[in-house]
């Protein structure tokens, strides 16, 4: 296989109450990577497209994920080189380090035709996010591995579990053009929750569950709540509570933080409703001296998509 | 209707990481209620057989539940006699009140033809937990109420979601004939909890959720952990982790403390590791100068059962 070109989806994680444990993956934005065996050998890193990110290996999520599967291997004479065009702008909390690293780990293993499983391919897609965040959660690059939703059901051992995606449902996305950093938002949530609030976000964990098995979009509404993370960190996201009403008064099932912020998300049965809340999305921030950008997706069911040549 | 014959089971709330918000119905033990229209207004509760309980309605769970109930049918001149036939022993951890008070509700309704939906049921049968608990906890009322696996997605407002049952469980219950009283239980908990333990714990409701509606007894055994309460509270049950280890090497599913304990019960997949697990239990314990006793059941489907004449 001379190249392969990549395709990594955006992600939602926590869909409010899976805090670290929830994601699902959108059909857009998606980043592109083109892969190709390069004579010379280790990671190449030849373009980058769309972001202000290093080109050296160890300090890119791509080419820290590249390297690492070059290191199991334990072939020195192989290298790869790498093309990436960012459309996922890092920092937006809809998964772009995640994208990168799932798309660096899928990319790899077709070229290389190492065919590795998806779960070793979510654990070296790990090591992206832990370049990226400081910590390796699996709740975007598991979904953006194996698509639609999943749940990290543990992590010692990994174990993520893929959930039935509802047949009919679309994201809407708004991502406030301010910078929120990873290590930020988690160093804002306590060490420690109450018994009482712990016990609300898993009775709605088991509904959310529920609702995706039963395809139940009411009860898929009750269940997007989040008593741990959003009281917190919805402080650094511009008029978040008046995105969460006013979308619901137009359709919305619910939503709330994608990831750790800016972007909010909020979730609907059908294009026509995901349009409405992007343009009430529009009016609000219309008020607000902040650039926005507004992505509709339905949920991407592939993960990863890739062609090769 | 001139009598109603009450069966209400034993519940085991909790199921490890379910705190306060999943419990099952079994078959065995199950109390016996009689109640019949009496021709003195309020409540009479005219015998109570194997165990000490107040025959003052106001200080007895049943008494409290049927008082409710004829308070909200605004009819002074209505009365119900009752005789309480208590086979599941108090203190027991294996819902001892809340199928007292779930059998108050199920019997009042059938006997005066008050036709009130389940949810409403389950309601009037919080007030008699609160009365033995302190608290009015719905994951042991739920279930007794409804029959199989309830999750308590919510309090305020106050929604119970059944949950599938697998085809084949079985569940062996030792109780430790020791006292604990659920108010010291409650207590000993910590009022918050680590972040990190959340996390697992939520990560283990959804993949337990995830394993009910797949049937998937594999991802059951993997998913009845608790990081919360049985740290704590396996501390007042001899021999707790003696036979957790030792139950599954005779083909447990999994377990841990039933609701606040003392009880533990095990799951099995047939009627033989049911058994074999009763077995272990008593060679265990038989080292112990603690009296014991053991039920093995299949779980109930339907909830209180009845007859009437």
């Amino acid at each position: 296989m001379k190249e392969v070109q990549v395709y990594s989806p955006a992600t939602i994680a926590n869909l409010c109450c899976g805090f670290d444990v929830l994601g699902m993956a959108l059909n857009e934005p998606a980043d592109e990577m083109i892969f190709r065996k390069s004579p010379s050998p280790g990671v190449h890193i030849t373009k980058i497209l769309g972001a202000q990110l290093s080109k050296q290996p160890d300090k890119n999520v791509v080419g820290v994920v590249l390297e690492k599967i070059l290191h199991h291997l334990s072939n020195k004479k192989l290298g790869i080189e790498v093309e990436i065009y960012k459309n996922i702008k890092p920092g937006s909390g809809i998964g772009s380090s995640a994208a990168s690293a799932a798309g660096a780990a899928v990319g790899a293993n077709i070229l290389l035709g190492t065919n590795l499983k998806p779960i070793d391919l979510i654990k070296f897609a790990l090591e992206g996010e832990r370049l990226a965040s400081g910590t390796g959660h699996a709740d975007n690059v598991a979904p953006a591995i194996l698509g639609g939703i999943s749940l990290v059901k543990s992590y010692c051992p990994l174990e993520i579990i893929s959930l039935p995606s509802p047949k009919k449902l679309w994201a809407t996305i708004i991502h406030p053009d301010i910078e929120i950093k990873t290590l930020d938002a988690r160093q804002i949530l306590n060490k420690k929750v109450s018994m009482k609030d712990a016990v609300k976000q898993w009775g709605n964990v088991g509904a959310l569950v529920s609702a995706l098995y039963r395809d139940d979009v009411y009860l898929l509404n009750r269940s997007l709540e989040d008593f741990i993370a959003e009281p917190l960190r919805s402080i650094f996201i511009p008029a978040f509570y008046a995105l969460k009403i006013e979308c619901k008064k137009v359709g919305a099932i619910g939503g709330g933080i994608s990831g750790s912020g800016p972007s909010v998300f909020m979730l609907s049965k059908n294009k026509d409703i995901a349009e409405k809340i992007a343009k009430r999305m529009t009016e609000i921030y219309t008020f607000l001296p902040i650039k926005y950008r507004i992505y509709i997706s339905t949920i991407n069911n592939t993960g990863v998509k890739y062609n090769f040549k």
